[in-house]
């Protein structure tokens, strides 16, 4: 069993963050969502779209994998999964493929492609990982009509698609806002009970908007000692006006900040007080 | 002696603080300048220019206070003087004014106003603070034209006039980018040994550039678990690109973060490796 690529998180450190993570919890209608992601100081995932920025250190690198072993699916959408060609596996030892039997403890990964832009192969890596048997194939969550061949392709691995169709009280995954409360319930109908929301710029501000804010349920953020300048990728939601006032967007309870590595990592819960 | 509205900040929180500080170092060319500020997660200072946005809490309003006791000036830019009618001062328990004698500990405030927008007058807060004991008179520094009604009113008050004018080799204050490093031989000129620079974001983002990084001796920055959404008032200097290749503008070393109350404070002196 290859463990070459295993990842460790310290007992130390994830003891701190454990509180934020989903538990079980069968009476929940919804699935746990947790948001995640890094940014610098200026709020930016990276340079540029598609450019991979080494922002967070190590031991970031190590939580993330951590996380991903402690949810059920992770969700990226179809920008990150075009530009990054991301793995979407867990590395974290002892987890299916990386010391531990089968497929133990690795996530769903997830793609929302409303349009069906992504142009991924056998050679994607997140299919050539589950093919190897160190992660789980991917759903492709859409509104758009896939080919035969991909749809063959992804169930071969282990993977499908979801189809998400629009009805005319659920906003269509082909507009340009999504749904996120439909997309939950079809996760939901799927056995999902947690998902990790990962990025990229577009999910993430989306999410954070005042709309959707309330469907999160944790958020554990890695900011870097670092501004990566004007023209980046940022997380920055759209704005909040009642009453034709401005208002803060969402705020977070519960709050922790955990030192890691050059790095902090910020853990919290959404307030929902106004 | 007032002491009604001082303000304490904790030892145990100060001393953690203390290393990034100026310390008397006779040798210096030029002051010790520790850039300061406070912001939301996506990277703003304010909801707006001019609305004052209770991003901190009360701990980090305390801390800003006892940093200002450690500097010998403190510096804006016109914008925030003119939007938000600022105090500068400090009301740290013990200084000059707030249980201490004379103006012990009070911070010169400092207003750079290349085009004489700041229109003060003997209401303005700080030159009312000035009068009543509680704060030293600001210096305004210019390139432009300013009345003798202003002159004498800061003169009277214990402030003054400090011209900046253009030479063939020193870029203006007339022009939309001040020359920092001019600006600070004006100030050492003066005997101001350090310089605590506090905003807004046009004086932030000016220094956070790469032509100006390295100017900065300690970056004392409080983030806040909120996000204000777009059209605030954003930290985030222009890009920077070598090379044809976008570059992260600055990053910090001998970091540290200290939780504050709700908050985290980030310390560190800027990396000038590349």
């Amino acid at each position: 069993m290859a463990t070459r690529d295993a990842l460790k998180f310290a007992t130390s450190q994830s003891d701190q963050i454990d509180p934020y993570l989903p538990s079980p919890s069968p009476h929940l209608s919804k699935p746990f969502v947790t948001l995640t992601f890094a940014t610098s100081l200026d709020s930016q995932l990276s340079l540029a779209p598609g450019v991979q920025t080494a922002l967070s250190g190590p031991e970031s690198k190590a939580m993330t994998h951590y996380l991903r072993s402690k949810h059920d699916a992770i969700l990226i959408g179809v920008g990150t999964a075009v530009a990054d060609n991301p793995s979407l596996n867990c590395r974290i030892e002892g987890v299916g493929g990386y010391g531990g039997p089968g497929l133990v403890a690795q996530p769903r990964p997830v793609v929302v492609d409303p349009k069906g832009r992504w142009d991924f192969d056998a050679e994607s890596k997140v299919m050539k990982l589950a093919k190897e048997g160190k992660g789980k194939a991917p759903w492709l969550v859409t509104g758009a009509s896939i080919s035969q061949e991909k749809r063959d392709l992804l169930e071969r691995a282990g993977g499908k698609v979801l189809e998400f169709l629009s009805s005319s009280n659920q906003p269509s995954l082909l507009t340009s806002s999504i749904s996120w409360s439909a997309m939950l319930d079809v996760l939901a109908d799927q056995g999902v009970k947690s998902v990790m929301i990962e990025g990229g710029g577009v999910v993430i501000n989306d999410l954070l908007s005042s709309a959707n804010f309330k469907l999160i349920d944790s958020v554990v953020v890695t900011l870097a000692p670092t501004w990566l300048g004007k023209g980046g990728v940022q997380v920055c939601p759209n704005e909040r006006i009642e009453d034709g006032r401005r208002l803060p967007v969402g705020r977070l309870k519960d709050v922790k900040w955990i030192p890691l590595g050059e790095d902090v990592v910020l853990c919290g819960h959404p307030n929902m007080e106004p």
